[in-house]
């Protein structure tokens, strides 16, 4: 008898081409992790109507992150991946969960208080979403939840709706010890704090397409180089004095990308810039496209081959969603059974 | 060719056993305008979950509305009964609107702001309410929603809300004067007032379960009459000067059930009573009985066998909700075209 494996949930958002910081901050560690658990991966499609009013943009961003993950190594035999609004139970949920969650649990979410401080006319969806974020979680079962520091509160509203809703509806049962606990439909689930390595964009800020300072994954030719060509630098001249690696932007994607004794090699050539004749930022960036060729250059074609309509793709996505689905099913079959709504017809 | 009878869309809370508040404000109603228009009414299960939380409640109200409503003439041929809850795909919807909403329309709501006023503690689903009934109407495609002065609000909310989602997602054409307009899925409803006579309890205050004053359409035998007897009158002998019909709790409920000819004819008796040898109140209470034996005695017996387990009340609920749902699903996909999100898959 094997023990099952823990059920690993994530969202991705549909939100433009991909750069190094998913890539490092999301794409790397959902891959790794598919091997170390039941993972369930979904496009976030719904949560993107949030802010994409545009069905074009809307369809090619959903077909856009599906084909980045599939070419960079997500495994639809290992995960289950899909898109969110092939599995429309989940808004059934969403109310189930409204319906016993207080209004201050909403209004106390950082995430959506930060969105409104910053000026942000904010919708009912806004305000809203972490009810149908803690159903994307409870309606799979799922047992770990990779996020970042960010997404903390949000996991915790999930636990405290799927405790509501179980202390309301679950059935209250006493175990050997004669102790009362209460058997509900909804898992709560728990978190994990991913490491997110801080990825730089070519300003030095966070790399973010809110910026404008991203290096898209595929970006291949000309296009790749003028993005790394563009991370600042400092003035420093390597003839004349040593530079510093901890300082250098250029370095610290360059760390990234390398293993650690090249990272080891360049940070020495720096220090030393003016003894060994280091050519100075040129070389870094040099090697930062080669290696970035050299990685993503075989994804790239499996990408655009992925993206061309009539793909392989859809029927990854739809496998998956016909896994997904079943498993919301069965959890919106026992929570209509513990609300007193009762079976769904079964046509 | 026909033209398109006008779509009618009520919601009914299964709210507990039914009185004659009930009955003279919505249910007289609804039956009548079965034969104005297609009607479409459905059990309002989903927003019981805002107040009811326990499963074998929720299960028997929703039974009893169902019966209460085919017993007093609802005719499944000719309008679509069914359960909110099933057609699942109201919640889908919902999240559509709550993307194109602002937080400040719901906010706004009158009816939201009376209950936390009152000192409810309010759950989420309580603020977004008005969201899902909007789904409800928009979904069915309704043209004319009956409601009272209260419902006005909301109705207007769901008018913006298509309004929003149409001039977000719709396609923008221009007609034979080349004046542009946008054509969206979804159809903006209109409310029609409806005439709801005020039902006086038996304390003369608004007939209505919170306030325990309520004559239940179904009661009989010893409970009718003793709910008729409690009819709060005054202390005026008739033998020594007139009575007031318009001052009269009990005569506000005989009017009801009696035709003009009779209303006027016990008025006069009231007027003159010491002349005529009126003998009271209690004539009038007994006459209430009376009129409810026969008016509602035959339509308490189906109503009896319909809350069998069993009975043909399932088959007709799942009748109405087939009917429903295809409407439903219609709609529903041509949303999801608008927004990108594509077919939903068939399995």
């Amino acid at each position: 008898m094997s023990e099952r494996r823990p059920r690993i949930l994530s969202g991705v958002q549909p939100s433009g081409e991909l750069h190094l910081g998913n890539y490092f901050g999301a794409i790397a560690q959902h891959v790794r992790l598919q091997d170390e658990g039941d993972a369930f991966y979904f496009i976030a499609d719904y949560h993107a109507l949030t802010t994409v009013h545009d069905a074009e943009r809307l369809a090619a961003l959903t077909r856009d992150v599906a084909a980045t993950y599939l070419a960079l190594g997500l495994d639809p035999q290992k995960a289950t991946f899909f898109r969110q609004s092939d599995v429309p139970e989940v808004h059934e949920l969403t109310w189930m969960l409204e319906c016993v969650t207080g209004m201050g649990l909403l209004e106390r979410a950082h995430s959506y208080k930060d969105k409104v401080a910053k000026g942000i006319h904010p919708s009912v969806g806004l305000f809203t979403y972490p009810a149908l974020m803690a159903s994307d979680i409870l309606i799979y079962q799922a047992d770990l939840v990779p996020v970042g520091q960010d997404q903390v509160q949000h996991i915790e509203m999930c636990q405290d709706m799927a405790q509501s809703f179980n202390s309301r509806f679950g059935r209250r049962e006493r175990d050997a010890e004669g102790v009362e606990r209460v058997v509900g439909p909804l898992k709560r689930p728990e978190y994990k704090l991913s490491p997110t390595p801080k990825v730089p964009g070519t300003d030095g800020q966070k790399m973010s397409k809110s910026y404008g300072n991203t290096i898209p994954i595929f970006a291949s030719g000309k296009r790749l180089k003028k993005a790394v060509n563009s991370i600042v630098t400092d003035s420093r001249d390597p003839k004349r004095e040593p530079l510093d690696p901890d300082a250098c932007n250029a370095f610290a994607i360059y760390a990234l990308l390398h293993d650690e004794d090249e990272v080891a090699a360049l940070a020495e050539q720096y220090r030393r810039a003016p003894e060994v004749g280091f050519l100075g930022y040129g070389v870094t960036k040099k090697a930062i496209i080669e290696r970035m060729q050299e990685r993503f250059g075989p994804a790239r074609e499996r990408y655009e081959a992925l993206k061309r309509p009539g793909s392989e793709l859809d029927d990854v996505l739809r496998e998956g969603a016909l896994r997904a689905r079943a498993v919301a099913r069965e959890t919106i079959a026992a929570c209509r059974q513990a609300t007193g709504l009762g079976p769904l017809l079964s046509a």
